[in-house]
């Protein structure tokens, strides 16, 4: 008899959602000890630290070592995971943007394991993250905040964002959810996807990234929603932003490696930009030094767009998914490619 | 021959638009002295108060004296219209919410003026402003801004508008607008109209205004989008409130009278409700004693939530459909009705 599949759940979960996959899989083993992980700090914290004493550490150690699959990667030793977890096949990530931090731990020199990414579970929150800053805008909030600071009553106008043009960088489950609502308001979509073979529902024209440059001086509002891969790194380079329109908007959601931060700030101070919303950054958390703090124009977001309180509960339904096609030998949603990085 | 119909634009609009209310109506006299009204603080400016010499006071009553037709009241002469401008037949309103500001001129018992409103033409910018309201909420503004203020970055869990449920006080262009876009963000949508005959698309559940008490306990947001009646003057009252759910928040963008401030306020400051964002207030312009400016919690704008850089192109497009219908004995739309008072 050969023993049931481990499952070892790596960062915090709600008990009842560990019930309820030990309820859909009672033949596989859900070893679930919150007791030796990070105490969340919010909900859908996956990166709390845990205070674990020896014997708690220990205890945690032997735990890996008899893992077969993780939810989750194990924060608390990433450098020596390979070492720590050798029976480890398949680890499901709660993050999207895993293929950067995999490739610079090696994992895939290191080991045979599968990743399946949390791709599509932060669409809804980052798409209603991006209609917020393009709302805010519209109805110029830094007028709004300065006047309710000064107790000051003017009217004044704003802009609807029916009409105005958004461009998708990278529509994939984020950036194709950011279009339905975008398009819900009569905006015009457009947006850049690698797969050009088919139309995609709500955009109204798409084209390959490297003709980014064309289309950026029509677009009001640009929003980022692409892997971080070889290719999407510094994509919104200066001579990028200065293509874009004057007064227009950058959103993004993607990571801070994609746009020349820099360029950006001086495009933001020069008033070539109106704003910006952002929720990810070059070195985060954001240095107490950064310009960025300082600046009326800009949302700041502590890379918790994506966090919302619903989150766990459909990471958990793409583990069972996920979980269930391990158990038949049927292909895994949402696998890493370590070409693509995504 | 008869001289032709003579109409007056009585507030700014740009000279654009009268061209194109001249090239639609060649055989109306339009008649438009920018250099005689007030110059706009802000595009769609419709109090702006003119500065006129005693001679240019003169020609504006003379021009008053021959008007057929008013595009907008003229806000120089709210009490004493009626005797300078006898020969005036229909008045076309900038503004959606007139019937309280008719009624206590008492026009309709001085004059036989037909009124016609705005209503629709702020629909857009109205139910944007509710969403980017429930957006802010969902995404804790206030944390986010009281973080940049402190230059701190801590991680965080907001909540998807995504299966709220959202109460819309008024089911007319605003509140339905506003519901399409709820709809559009998965949101539960219920509400109150006058007309439950039929049912209105995007809308969940409707019911009568006298069973809102039963109602408000399920809702996370209110939108207050009805009219300034009788009828819903105090309408959520201090017992309306107290039925909210903890944790909702109120938006109100019908009139400051629809709610009891000081229980709003109250309920506000306790955290029974989460928070609000207003564009009317009980007393306007927002008297800088009002505890409503230092509350966190409060998205205030200056009754400027309607206003868009589209809405003059707008409110012309409603005028040349108007005209056409007045000059060819049609029904006009958007009559003001003195029993509903809007």
């Amino acid at each position: 008899m050969t023993a049931p599949l481990n499952v070892l759940i790596a960062s915090y979960i709600e008990p009842e959602l560990v019930g309820r996959i030990r309820e859909r899989f009672p033949q596989v083993e859900v070893v679930y000890r919150p007791d030796l992980l990070g105490t969340p700090r919010y909900v859908a914290d996956h990166t709390a630290r845990p205070n674990r004493t020896g014997a708690q550490e220990a205890e945690w150690q032997a735990l890996l070592a008899s893992a077969d699959v993780l939810f989750d990667f194990d924060f608390t030793h990433l450098g020596d995971l390979p070492e720590l977890a050798p029976k480890v096949k398949w680890i499901q990530a709660s993050s999207a943007g895993i293929g950067q931090f995999v490739k610079r731990m090696r994992y895939a020199e290191r080991t045979s394991w599968v990743f399946t990414t949390a791709s599509g579970i932060h669409a809804r929150p980052l798409a209603e993250f991006a209609l917020m800053a393009m709302l805010m805008f519209g109805k110029d909030y830094p007028y709004l905040f300065r006047e309710k600071a000064a107790k000051h009553w003017a009217r004044y106008c704003g802009f609807e964002l029916h009409g105005k043009t958004v461009l998708i960088v990278g529509l994939g489950s984020i950036g194709r959810e950011t279009a339905r609502l975008a398009k819900a308001f009569g905006m015009r979509v457009t947006g850049t996807r690698r797969d050009l073979s088919k139309p995609v529902e709500h955009v109204d024209r798409m084209f390959p990234v490297d003709q980014l440059h064309d289309h950026l001086p029509e677009a009001d509002f640009v929003v980022l929603s692409t892997p971080h891969t070889p290719e999407t790194e510094n994509l919104l380079s200066a001579g990028a932003i200065a293509k874009m329109k004057r007064g227009a908007v950058l959103i993004n959601v993607a990571r801070g490696a994609v746009v020349d931060e820099p360029a950006m700030i001086a495009a933001l101070r020069s008033g070539h930009l109106l704003g910006a919303a952002l929720d990810v950054f070059a070195v985060e958390p954001l240095p107490a030094d950064s310009p960025l703090w300082d600046m009326p124009n800009i949302i700041i977001s502590p890379h918790s767009a994506s966090t919302a309180d619903t989150e766990n509960a459909k990471l958990v339904d793409l583990f069972c998914e996920n979980l269930d096609a391990f158990l038949t030998g049927q292909p895994l949603k949402n696998v890493l490619n370590m070409d693509r990085l995504y």
